[in-house]
């Protein structure tokens, strides 16, 4: 076996020039899920995948759905080893906007960069084109040498993660039954730092909604009604300035129900990264932190839940002014939730709370969008020991055990639906800027991400 | 001189059908002001006007600006006579939103009205060109049986009044002294209702400002930060509510440095006309009024200052949900300010309330639109003695000596510059859509209206 996986990761490394064609070849196809034009590029890049699973030697299909396709591919070496299941995506962002991208988003190029080194521009290289390809890559290296796989390999990749997964719940309601695993890993987060991986257990989930609240049935003239009309506006802003206390303390009535305390120990290890304040919100611009007091950033953006306003909107907005008092305002809030919270509950919570700033004489509807609930999975599991100790012989440091403040809602669906924990580990980075002009994603994490996957599988 | 009304008035109902087509060509000039493919039809209807104010005996003349001409017009009988200096002003609104018109804007026309009768249809029908032609054929009227005016008159009209009059400061300084008069008329306001005549003479002021909360340098994603970094949103709406108590009073400090209770016969007057909750709110789909508890709705809207969010903007606004924490949120606000507050301090209160709100992290802007003093004209002089008089002879009832919870700079400009008391006497009513689809103006205010004027020339 120590000689296979010197073998394997020398292989991997020979491989390099022929890994990165493949993933410029990927990178060229424009999948964005979220614009109907580019559906047969979607499709196209399903193809591509599906092949490139079949020439490794996985049996391979594209499944249609009523959106983009799904792929599924499985090779069962033997079934009593382990089963793990793979996920990725191969849908994109869009790339608007197009004028602050440096270069043609769908030409993928490797320039060198003072901070990171040697990085790959593209939309998707990071997100999650390049992360996909480090496990798939990873396979390549290891069947190239030892012409099978260590344990039992089931992959299922989407294409709609960027468009919100309409199709995912059909698909996994149909084909669940071919999803059975062990674990699923789950490659579509970030590293602590460049040089220090993680391993993401905790999740927060989140709920949305679009608050609308209607005064008059009209705009009205300022002037003339301006002291005696309502103004929903003010009605809104009350409303709004209301959700927390001067602490940051969310006030909502049952907000932190079920809320509770992360272990003393995983606090121990968090407070040990010492991520301060100023070494979070320098580099955008800031300095103070604006959520609970007297808690740590990270139990601030991982483990405690946040009620916040993502969109406002009403009255007169152009150049200039105009003396409107208008007859509706908007706001998008968004609460991100952490274990043990009930997102109906929450939802009800935050509903009853506008409720009670509401005049009688006006009305305010509620536009729900979706809601999640936290993930947050046991730390001592052997599979998060034997993938951190393959972590580890990779990167030269244990990984970091994280929480994660955004929501992956297929963690959710493979725990509620496939009765499935995840491995959540990514090799992107903040900076990678998925989501916005000029993605990249370093050279390093397509290189070192292989690595990592080939220790990992044969860790499980 | 009983003779001389008498004849003036059938000279006056014999003239209606032409002076209706006068007002059509007017109605039919697109004088748009605030658009500038529309300069043309301004300086036409400024031509337009000129000749006939010299048809009727004027010396009259268009006096360019840097921005649309203004109208200059004076006929002096007797230097030993009173003087009077007539406003109006011949711009209009534009017409959008053009689909909820029910005919061509500037294709006037007579309909019959269930509750008004027979109604013009029109831009500017009523704001204000139907207005000011109740001057002008009050006179024309006077000339075709007396062959000159009862006292001297000046007339000057603007063609900027729904632009901000951005050219009226430096007209008034190269112009003013041809403007000298003993009282100025404006006819630019409301009565009280179809039947009772209205007498304006306190005016509110305004500020308005634009206010910018900046904190990161950078949108963000609500899962990496959210609980962590500023939300311009959270700042703005916590600085916003601040601004009023639950009884609707302004907490703003020194806010309400300088403003007076309005005397007790005043308040006797406003509370005799018994303008309920219900009777002004209901009819917008309201009925509890927002503003200061234990005031009646005319001290709301007229004597009391307020404090009004007219437009708020950030975040993701659109379809669906972005989990976005925006770099920066914008409010408009507007004080609607009464008699001793001082514009400048109010604004400098403004400043220091929403500057008490700022993290020291973050920054904010504040953009000046303009800034106007309120008005108040004594009650208990021989100009408003007489007006009165004159309006109960053509309307069967006293004037209502009310205020106006609008601002019309140019009142302040005239006692500023010019020294000049106006009498504010308008024949709109509130319900004929000045600066909204399907503009009206009653025929009964129009003809009752040149009556009026003409009462009141004779009267003055």
């Amino acid at each position: 076996m120590k000689t296979d996986m010197l073998q394997i990761l020398k292989e991997a490394e020979n491989n390099q020039s022929a890994a990165l064609d493949r993933l410029f070849e990927l990178l060229k196809l424009k999948s964005i899920s979220t614009d109907p034009c580019y559906h047969e590029a979607c499709v196209a890049t399903a193809d591509f995948l599906v092949d490139d699973l079949k020439v490794i030697g996985f049996e391979a299909e594209r499944i249609d759905s009523e959106g983009k396709p799904f792929i599924f591919a499985e090779w069962i070496i033997d079934q009593k080893k382990p089963t793990v299941l793979f996920y990725g995506h191969y849908d994109v962002q869009p790339v608007d906007p197009i004028e602050l991208w440096e270069s043609d988003p769908f030409s993928p190029y490797i320039k060198q960069n003072d901070k990171n080194g040697d990085i790959i521009i593209a939309r998707g290289a990071a997100d999650d084109k390049g992360q996909l390809m480090t496990f798939i890559e990873a396979c390549r290296s290891i069947v190239a040498v030892t012409g099978e796989l260590p344990i039992n390999v089931k992959i299922i990749l989407e294409g709609e993660e960027e468009s919100g997964s309409p199709s995912l719940p059909a698909f996994l309601h149909e084909y669940g039954h071919k999803l059975t695993a062990d674990i699923a890993l789950v490659c579509d987060t970030n590293m602590w730092d460049a040089q220090t991986p993680a391993l993401i257990t905790m999740l927060r989930g989140m709920v949305t909604m679009e608050i609308k609240v209607t005064a008059a049935d009209r705009d009205l003239h300022s002037g003339y009604y301006g002291g005696a009309a309502r103004n929903p506006l003010h009605i809104l802003t009350k409303a709004l300035s209301g959700l927390h206390d001067e602490n940051g303390h969310v006030l909502v009535e049952g907000f932190y129900d079920g809320v509770e305390e992360i272990e003393p120990s995983q606090l121990e290890q968090w407070k040990a990264l010492n991520l301060t304040a100023e070494k979070f919100l320098n580099p955008i611009g800031l300095n103070s932190p604006a959520g609970e007091k007297n808690r740590l950033i990270l139990e601030q953006i991982w483990s405690r839940p946040t009620c916040e306003i993502n969109g406002l909107i009403g009255g007169y907005t152009g150049e200039g002014f105009k003396t409107v008092i208008p007859s509706q305002a908007t706001a998008k809030l968004s609460c991100r939730l952490v274990p043990n919270q009930d997102p109906d509950k929450v939802i009800s919570a935050i509903k009853a709370h506008f409720k009670s700033y509401l005049p009688q004489d006006c009305s305010i509807e509620f536009i729900l969008f979706g809601a999640n609930k936290a993930i947050a999975q046991r730390v001592d599991t052997p599979f998060i020991k034997a993938a951190s100790d393959a972590l580890k012989q990779e990167w030269g440091k244990d990984p970091v055990v994280a929480g994660c403040g955004g929501s992956i809602p297929i963690v959710g669906d493979f725990k509620e639906k496939l009765g499935l924990d995840s491995l959540l580990i990514g090799f992107g980075l903040e900076d990678d800027c998925i989501h916005s002009p000029n993605e990249k994603y370093n050279l390093s994490s397509f290189q070192k991400g292989q690595n990592s996957w080939i220790r990992i599988l044969y860790a499980l």
